[in-house]
């Protein structure tokens, strides 16, 4: 998979932001700092920022560095809320992962109980970055967007359901496509919207964004379920055949391949109407693309 | 301990509020409203919200509905992060407490996965009932005020110390009270700290009211420690002799019964000399005379 060099930049550019408003962890309480530091810098793809990035420059043409200052504050907020939801959602209670992008996972590396307040120490910093916007208002705007698209209706309930359903079988359709709408796609959404009130986009162009990227983030969520049927261990980046061993319920095994299949392809051919008029839309249609290319 | 009228009605303001906002648990996913509800309405003494509540009500003498119907929101998140940081401390790997004001801890009734998403769950909550106070240039300031207490350099920070130094003995003093004044006083010193915002103090009254809240804090704490080291079951409301079956230095382990005791006079009366000049403070002498009386 070839990204343009664009993803790399954004990557780098928000690193350097985490990197700075991140507490070395030289600091006290050292583990607490470490553990935090170790999560955000563990070789993430940075999907989330990298789109609300995409999303923002396209919106408002040629941004300005302080522009850029200002939604780097955003980006990195997106980062921190996604990193506290994967400490978490790897702790040994809840989905129980010793790894993570070929690491050992925060709490196997740190132990549970500051794997648990590094989540919450993360979540309270994504916060606390989009209180450091200028404009006052955009910045509760944003909080009051991010807060919805990661609560109880957003990316927390989605896990919740996601655990209750697992310990289940023959889970409806619409169940497993809640689960990931929201456990992993929210958080996609959540990056679009706020490009879009960073922007000042009017509400027919935000709506048009969010179900882009509500569009991009299922079809990515039914390719993985179509890799790990299927067992393409190279594309999916980790063990195959696991909802299989959990006896999960996902598209393919519900709809069948071909089904999941077409579901998916259509979730993309969506996607690219949706920005196909829009002036200046080439990384948009890279990120398209590059779902596309996961597809088998 | 008779505590005055005023907190009994601030107490019900406060439930009536949270009850308005967390979404019944008739509502998908209901285990997660569920354990939200349970753990916010399972007979806390709501001390953050009425201390931020009085001093509010102090500073602005007389506030009118609408003004506490703003404050409300102020006084439900702090309710809120509290209950969330008592939900992740009394899991398994943190604190590991069975129990919390006699009935079952969260992880317990719902199961560790839950407990740490409806942690999750009102700790973000918090952040969004800060957004609907009308005035957006105070929202964001409340919620950087809230961000700092709660976070590495306040609550998680000192609940961070703690877990570190529990396994250690003959922890300094200065250590202990780092842990007394983050793990338990940042919300207390928060509650002090947004009352000031809210009622648009100046910054010698903030000083004076958060080191108030500081001194009041340590106070209860020490009180605490000398308690559980005396054995008064009924004053501290648990079983005591916890601290030293668990070898935890404390402030009599450390400085003996009489220094314990001599610190804490010193606290309450560094606070009480912080108000006595303020009009309208009958409050918070309640507040000091409460923390006095608990002192054996």
């Amino acid at each position: 998979m070839i990204l343009p060099k664009y993803f790399d930049d954004r990557a780098k550019m928000l690193d350097r932001v985490l990197d700075q408003y991140l507490t070395p962890e030289t600091e006290e309480p050292k583990d607490l700092y470490a553990a935090m530091r170790y999560s955000v810098f563990s070789g993430g793809k940075r999907l989330r920022p990298i789109l609300f990035y995409a999303t923002y420059e396209m919106l408002v043409k040629k941004a300005t560095e302080h522009q850029m200052e200002q939604a780097s504050l955003i980006a990195a907020a997106l980062e921190m809320v996604h990193t506290a939801s994967l400490i978490h959602d790897d702790l040994p209670s809840v989905d129980n992962s010793d790894e993570r992008r070929g690491k050992e996972s925060c709490h196997v590396k740190f132990g549970s109980a500051t794997a648990i307040l590094a989540g919450d120490a993360l979540l309270t910093k994504a916060f606390e970055m989009i209180t450091k916007l200028e404009d006052p208002r955009k910045a509760v705007h944003c909080i009051r967007v991010l807060c919805n698209l990661v609560s109880t209706q957003g990316m927390i309930g989605g896990q919740t359901v996601d655990i209750i359903s697992s310990s289940k079988q023959n889970i409806p359709i619409t169940v497993i496509k809640y689960v990931h709408l929201k456990k992993t796609g929210a958080l996609l959404e959540a990056a679009s919207h706020l490009a879009c009130v960073m922007a000042d986009a009017d509400e027919n162009t935000t709506n048009n964004m969010v179900n882009y990227a509500q569009n991009l983030g299922l079809a990515y969520q039914i390719i993985d379920d179509i890799l790990d049927d299927i067992g393409d261990f190279e594309m999916l980046g980790k063990e195959p055949y696991e909802d299989a061993r959990n006896f999960k319920s996902t598209y393919p095994s519900i709809l069948g391949l071909d089904k999941a299949r077409q579901t998916a392809e259509k979730l993309i051919s969506d996607s690219s109407k949706l920005i196909k008029n829009l002036p200046n839309n080439h990384i948009l249609i890279e990120f398209v693309k590059m779902i596309k290319d996961r597809l088998p």
